[in-house]
């Protein structure tokens, strides 16, 4: 069966399944967001983009962020990261804290939170203008001149964000973190607030799906080494405390955000993104994981 | 380069690293074994099978026993079995018991220890002869019946299994053992004896390389699905506290075990089982690693 | 006022409260206790005894028996008890079991059940016949040898002490307990099912009001030191995580068991003893804690 | 023997003991003073004042700081106070996070840094000059008009205090602090950083021995229960993880701070004050418990 043929019956399933997700509620700008909206884009290895529902419509990929920033760590430093972050699953969230305590302030990955801020730390300390860079990078593997950074998602997460203060405040104790506080934060903030479209979420992952190499420039950005590394971050530690029913059910590497996004890579295949607001309990887009989990099962797709 | 050719020089290389690892101290029959054995056994999707060194000297498997009984229970009622026991990865070994507290006596996943108990108990509830019906399985696996019970190691772990006594009794507290604890202990110390080859691990192994079809008798022991699910289980939890630098640096569903034991799988390509006993500081067998890192390297083998 | 008057006026405001509490149900042999049972009994210094309800009911005291048997292994073996146990509050419950972790085995202090079986091993190390021993130290302070173990809440205990079994092989793989699981337990369970009235219990705790002497044979039981030492700890740990809630209203250093009983010391003034057997939500009798209240606010005792 | 005398010999005895104590060495300010200063005064119920050795020397009188404060809201806002902080010991230093997030953000108890900073909040909240006031009231009850903030501990403290400033974001995050992180922090370290002598500081806890009462003033501070209440609050949290080993070898409430000062309350008899910047492992001034452990043994003074 076709990719559209596959993408306009899941689709169509999906719909028929009661919604019980919640949007998330603790950043006002993403909780005004139609939790209806409902879009998937898959992009094959020739780059070629198929689409259903919401597809083109912009959303705030969050943590997905975080897979992109530790990307361009990873190429620029290479293992010298691994000092500052580790690579294993991190449990259940409730440890994060104890566990940082535990571990001297090395966070267990850097898609956890505690993590994600080291690497904004070293974002800081690696790129002169690491915002630019950042959105430039983004830009570049999209071909989407019009992503940016959304003020507002910024202003509403530095407002609310006592935890995730809280957490570089704590990790600066254990001097993992160079920067001041409010910088990091600042950072991060900037990364979480991205906006693109399923489309473009999809295509900002064939990195990975193509060996570390950019399709569009051709360009090696991460070592083929490297690539399957940042996969296997991802099917470790992708879906907060829900990496091993997403590796169990969707058997494929890819990230979450509590904007709704999800996006998961079948090396050397394709990339596919889904979008829907409401998330379950875990934190993930409820629509998402139906929608891959079908499309897994319906391709054939597993890296298993 | 041919398998043989690559064991050879693996073999040699890994002997040129220097062992800093220390065989496991808390099991006197397994201290007893000299720590300078190591073998290596591969078995591809033909069934051909590839040798170097040790690989025809039986020790204890431990925990990889957890594999197999999981895979039985996992074949015998389908998804109830995530019931009694979840699939996440479990965080630092430091967290099991609060982990176990906080989440009601329901443990993250059947390979740590306090989840290889409650799948022990679902044995002793679905099979008349548990401890028979184990072997059998395994030797039909292995096509070697001399595999058998290790009666010295049933009796040096039970006199000083003071913490898995303490787990069994834990979780019992919650209600989610429903035997005595001394049964439970019984058949989990038999299963962790069960002693054999690298050839007969890396036998044993190929029906998850096999999509769950016993290559021998053409049997479907496990479905499709099925069989992906649990080298989904093993990529995250496999490897204790080392599950993500596994992924990370072998990129192959596996497992290990404190007697020295390592096996992995390359889905629809090749099992291979690695046996050295002296553990690095994860409880993870140094040389297995080593040999692991080079042949998934040197194959190019990985599933991201 | 004279204490009989205190003690009838209290009695009568005390019942006027809804008692919102409810008894242990995890024993049976408890649950079975009728709910409505208030008893109170007062020794002054001068051993006059005052009474008013069920004072003259046995009932079973449970951890008031940790205070029993810490004082015997302090009177025997001295300051050398505290490398086995600590003598720091404990936090919540929630925290015990990753405090054993963390602190290798010594449990924080010995009224919480870790210590306690703790406290029972070294009974078993330096009593012949400890069970024998116990009860007739308890007959002595008591002067009444009708006190007896209750075989029935022993035997309920028994079946149903996983969580005790957990903690028991928990510290013993720390090698902290000397024993077998099992004698410790049964010794412990023993200990707990001793049976009491408030009489009984009052004159039992005279002994810590009084310097540490034996009031009835002028023995010099604990010297003035560890008297004390023993108050202090009381004052610390008696009262589960109600410690310092208890300490805070009461002002008195005490102990309570899940039987229902509460005893409270004033040093060189008196003791009393409380039962009601409906419990509040920390574990401890909610007309226990209601009567002491007023006591010590009427009587303006408080050690503070 | 006269309360001179005893000082005297105490202080010549203490002398001998080799002080194995650290000055705390993460405020710059602090590491500068001369470990070597020891100073005792007693004060009276009379208030007649003894003393020895460097007993009119300032230090910076930190943690102590603490009971102040919450005296101070416990006086104006009365048992409201406990809906934002407890009263109950918190066990080791490792759990407080984790307790903090088990407990949704409301600290164990007013003594600990969490409980302390929601005190500040509350000082922001119910006092129009907070500095101003508390710096008259700690003069009025020293009746020594040059007690200050030293500007440079608090500049020092502000520069390294992430530790802090994680957990008022983190308390922040469920609602416990009111004002903004750096309010709060900026009056936390004010306290902290207050400087009084030896003697200052027994004539300041004097209220607390003398039933709520301001002894110079004739002022009724607390009620006399607010202020039994306050003792035993300090007998069961006041030496961080060392409480019960202050209770058990001291016998008496009282409270220690890093900058090497300890106080402590002998009910209607004295208060007495003793700094030595050294401390121990605790965190509690070494020489300051050797010489309060002395003190109470040859006074025979305890409230057990």
């Amino acid at each position: 069966m076709a990719f559209q043929d596959i993408l306009d019956s899941i689709y169509t399933e999906v719909l028929q399944v009661e919604n019980t997700g919640k949007k998330a509620d603790y950043i006002p700008e993403i909780e005004k967001v139609d939790g209806d909206k409902y879009g998937i884009a898959l992009v094959d290895i020739n780059q070629k983009v198929f689409t259903k529902g919401d597809a083109n419509e912009k959303f705030s990929i969050q943590s997905i962020s975080k897979v992109i920033t530790t990307s361009l760590i990873f190429s620029k430093i290479g293992n010298e990261l691994w000092k500052r972050v580790g690579k294993e699953p991190s449990g259940n969230a409730f440890n994060s804290l104890i566990q940082l305590e535990f571990e001297k302030g090395i966070p267990r990955n850097p898609f956890i939170n505690a993590g994600a801020l080291v690497i904004a730390d070293l974002m800081l300390e690696h790129f002169e203008n690491p915002k630019e860079y950042l959105l430039n990078f983004v830009r570049e593997l999209t071909e989407n001149p019009t992503i940016n950074y959304n003020q507002n998602v910024i202003q509403s997460e530095t407002e609310n964000g006592y935890r995730n203060a809280a957490l570089v405040n704590f990790i600066k104790s254990f001097d993992n973190i160079k920067h001041q506080p409010e910088e990091v934060l600042d950072f991060y903030y900037h990364q979480c607030s991205i906006e693109m479209t399923c489309v473009d979420l999809a295509k900002c992952f064939q990195v990975f799906a193509n060996n570390g190499v950019i399709p569009q420039s051709n360009k090696q950005f991460l070592t083929s080494s490297q690539c399957k590394r940042m996969n296997a971050l991802m099917q470790m530690c992708g879906f907060y405390d829900q990496a091993g029913e997403f590796t169990f059910k969707v058997g494929l590497p890819g990230k979450s955000g509590v904007g709704g996004g999800v996006v998961a890579i079948f090396p050397n295949h394709y990339t596919v993104a889904v979008w829907s607001p409401k998330l379950n309990k875990k934190g993930n887009s409820f629509y998402g994981l139906e929608t891959l989990e079908r499309l897994t099962t319906e391709t054939e797709a597993s890296i298993f």
